[in-house]
């Protein structure tokens, strides 16, 4: 099995059989609320970028995936950037995202949609129960990098959250990040 | 779920939950080669300590831990000074080690004994598949630092090494670490 190299104080991963993947502001079609700033904007722009080290096959039972993600700071309209979010495939499985530099937030939600958050600086460690959907917003000036492991038994669901969304949206509201419930949870 | 704190550049745990084993010389009875020189040291001497996050319990599954441990420097006799090593009771479960700080080697061994390793520096990642036995030895002069996450179901098994050991074991040899076939493994 050949190692990789973690450049620590960076959390960038580098070594064969690393994979880069990045979303583009294009391909975040009604990710955020106002999608019509985010069609007036630059779709060229990077909005996140995502390694990963998938050393076995994605589904396998007992294998562990190795990751490092960046999140680009910005804002569509005042909902900061952030990924698109998914519940595993498999749902009971949890996840580690431990935060190497930049100020975000883990925005987590159960299966009835009850959405929270846990705020993301350098060398927090965030434990990601199974049954929990997870996306990580940069709230910050700069870059938001973290690490993260995870099962490769557990796979992506990213359907349920482009069909239902989270429960809230983090939005700068005052010049601050708060979690704003979405309209539909509050009928 | 409380988060805990990493420190990035020393790779140390700290917050709610973080619990810490140590182990003294006196506690490895039997573990290196050349147990009456281990004997003749000072036992208090601390050899490894180990710090991990389990926010759910042992067993379940799809779960999983966080950890750091750290090795001293040292020798008993020509032997590098390392943990004792397990399988996962649950065999077919891997782990991730990434080295913080330090110099040694992971020393793995397949289920017919077959024994090797790979280099720790700063920024190894190392992906030990399921059924891969794993101990860790420290081969440099300052403290050997390693973070490692691991799947909750996984468990130790200690036993089936302290019966049958490693099929090679890490000794210094010209002044390098060298593995060095156990002799019940050459007849």
């Amino acid at each position: 099995m050949p190692t990789i190299q973690l450049e620590i104080t960076s959390g960038k991963l580098a070594g064969e059989g690393v994979i880069t993947a990045q979303k583009k502001l294009s391909q975040l079609e009604n990710v955020f609320q106002d999608e019509a700033t985010r069609k007036s904007m630059d779709q060229d722009q990077l909005i996140y970028e995502v390694q990963a080290y998938m050393p076995v096959e994605e589904g396998k039972e007992g294998g562990l995936y190795f990751g490092n993600s960046t999140i680009f700071p910005g804002k569509v309209n005042n909902e900061y950037f952030m990924t698109r979010g998914h519940f595993h495939t498999k749902l009971d499985t949890a996840e580690y995202y431990w935060c190497i530099q930049g100020k975000g937030a883990l925005i987590l939600m159960d299966e009835e949609g009850k959405t929270w958050l846990e705020e993301m600086t350098p060398g927090s460690v965030h434990y990601i129960p199974g049954k929990i959907a997870h996306r990580v917003a940069n709230t910050g000036d700069e870059k938001l990098v973290f690490n993260a492991c995870w099962p490769s038994e557990a796979g992506h669901d990213y359907a349920t959250i482009e069909k239902d969304g989270f429960g809230a949206r983090l939005m700068e509201v005052d010049g601050k990040p708060q979690l704003v419930q979405n309209k539909k949870e509050m009928v």
